[in-house]
């Protein structure tokens, strides 16, 4: 059975859909996931998570799986059970962590060396390590291991990196179609859905390639991995055109990485579902909050002693109990609410633009040119 | 109308009152408030610290009302309002800030000169700019200025100390009672009960004669100030004793700074009534939790993959959630979760204490002998 379904598509090709995890969450896209890297989005209680509107989170099952270990997570009930959440949970495999420093990754054929930032220990990922961690782990949905290349990369390492993300797609799929599975499962949990990640970097006949036969393979659902670590807008939203535009219509499209308000609106446009990012979690942390002036600095001395919301007319439960002036005192206090408030009123306006947008699609009027300032005024 | 109420009066000593405060909140005692310094208990939101059983915080008037500086406070409605908290607030002189270093303090009779340490801004605070500080700021029960000698000081400065603490107190009566102070609330709030409070370091007789000539002003309450900070068990209970001995019956007894288990209950069996200690919110930041072996540290490799609360049957909204597993994974990552949920769980945990030790008092079944673990356990 197809996991998704495209209610409706606007005449600018953004798409109303809804989304069904195995725990039974249905989830109606577009959606935005905040980052719970390491099983907590940072400051936040999953209670409050909820009252955001966020139905669905993602954490880093590769990070988790190194600190505090698969064996413990799964002996816990699984990512779900530990962190008391009920909504959606998706992992990431830890491709885009090999282009970072501080892992020692050589990436082979057969898999990815590295040694543990946490304790030094050196482990071998492969492909099918990854489907099973996800497994153990117990999550909704698994994205299987991919290889990111850095920005800027050569045609030759893009080229590569393309063979070797198919590669590694194919063996993640035949590994996740084994029998027994189902018995690495966390007690009480499903088996995960394992979405591709198409890469490619910006060239568009690499990006078209991987997408064909990552869609060939027919997975559930897709990433687009690879972008927005660099690039210009222009190249990332020509070639997030590449790939969505080769991905079955019935097939969710999950723009990894990506949480700019408008940007989030284009992607739409461009047939993006799924979104994830630290942008409103990570700015809200820097004392940057999203308002109908754009981005705004709490700290700002004009903010002293102000008896207004964060936003006008936001629902937010920080916007309907506290003030600037207060938000201001937290944050020069040094208080941990400030970051706290700060990130739910960050999280719940991504939340509520992806459901107005949801709503423009389904009523037709999602103009191609619309900001996300002008959605959420 | 005097604000208290005995209700029940053990064998032993323990009162069982309820403290009816002017913003129309009643609260039983005895009862423990944790600290608010800053207008927040670090990391909580007032939502979750009224489902820790918390019906009043404490907060500190004086380093408020140097940053953000009490103007502000008022015309944002009070710390009430400031902070979303319909309990009570109790709030502090800055008395206790004096003996500490960086505020360049110098006590003269009239009142103390010193430097904010936010600004370097020098400020002269008298008994008098306090009284009005507190109606400024709106809260329930503001404490007058006094002067608190340092742990150990000479026989002569204690003499000072209670000298300067009793005319200051009757400086801050004449003010409180003052024509049109109401005219300073911030709007829809009403008059503070103003609570005096005992020096005299842990010489007897200084002591009695300190408090004699306090509750000679009639107090609506009283504060037994100047403990806790270095002398030992024994000199501290003694000299709670010669406080609370004195003081009429119908008067509540807040001892300042007191929350370790143990001497809570010690405490409540010499006639105390109110508490208030960053003991239980400071130890969760560092790790240490309050469970039926005493205080245990989140980090001990013990913890690592448990799946069971921080403290079996315990009722709060942590371990009815979380396992022992999780909260060690999250202090372990330096997620900002951790410390909240540990704080959530140690402020429910004092709150329990004072509940059932409540119920021991109306039932006159506490024994001077019970440990705080085995009314916990």
């Amino acid at each position: 059975m197809n996991c998704f379904n495209v209610g409706s598509i606007s005449q600018y090709g953004g798409r109303a859909g809804k989304l069904r995890l195995p725990s039974g969450v249905v989830v109606e896209t577009p959606m935005f996931m905040p980052v719970a890297t390491k099983m907590s989005v940072k400051t936040l209680d999953p209670r409050e998570l909820k009252e955001t509107g966020t139905r669905s989170l993602i954490t880093n099952g590769f990070l988790l799986s190194l600190e505090p270990g698969s064996d413990v997570i799964r002996s816990l009930g699984g990512m779900h059970s530990m962190m008391d959440w009920d909504g959606g949970i998706f992992s990431d495999s830890g491709g885009f962590q090999f282009i970072r420093k501080g892992f020692d990754a050589n990436i082979l054929e057969e898999g990815v060396h590295l040694r543990s930032p946490f304790t030094g220990v050196k482990v071998f990922v492969t492909p099918e390590s990854v489907v099973d961690m996800h497994i153990r782990h117990g999550v909704d949905v698994g994205m299987v291991l991919d290889h990111c290349p850095p920005f800027p990369s050569t045609r030759a390492q893009t080229i590569d990196s393309v063979n070797r993300t198919v590669y590694w797609a194919k063996r993640s799929k035949l590994r996740a179609g084994a029998d027994g599975m189902e018995e690495m499962l966390p007690e009480g949990r499903s088996m995960p859905l394992f979405f591709a990640i198409t890469q490619g970097g910006v060239e568009k006949d690499l990006r078209e390639e991987c997408t064909r036969k990552l869609v060939e393979m027919d997975f559930p659902g897709y990433g687009i991995g690879g972008l927005s670590i660099g690039e210009s807008k222009e190249d990332m939203f020509r070639s997030l055109g590449s790939s969505t535009s080769l991905i079955p219509e019935d097939r969710p499209r999950y723009f990894m990485g990506v949480g700019d308000p408008d940007a989030v609106v284009r992607s739409v446009l461009s047939g993006v579902d799924v979104f994830d990012s630290v942008f409103p979690t990570r700015n809200a942390r820097h004392r940057s909050v999203f308002t109908h002036e754009g981005r705004e600095n709490i700290r700002a001395a004009k903010w002293r002693g102000i008896d207004s919301p964060i936003m006008e007319d936001c629902d937010c439960s920080v916007c309907k109990r506290f003030s600037r002036g207060y938000m201001y005192h937290l944050f020069k206090a040094e208080e941990p609410l400030g970051p706290r408030l700060a990130t739910i009123h960050n999280v719940h306006y991504l939340q509520e633009l992806v459901k107005r947008i949801r709503i423009k699609i389904i009523e037709n009027e999602l103009d191609p040119r619309i900001s996300a300032a002008e959605i959420m005024g």
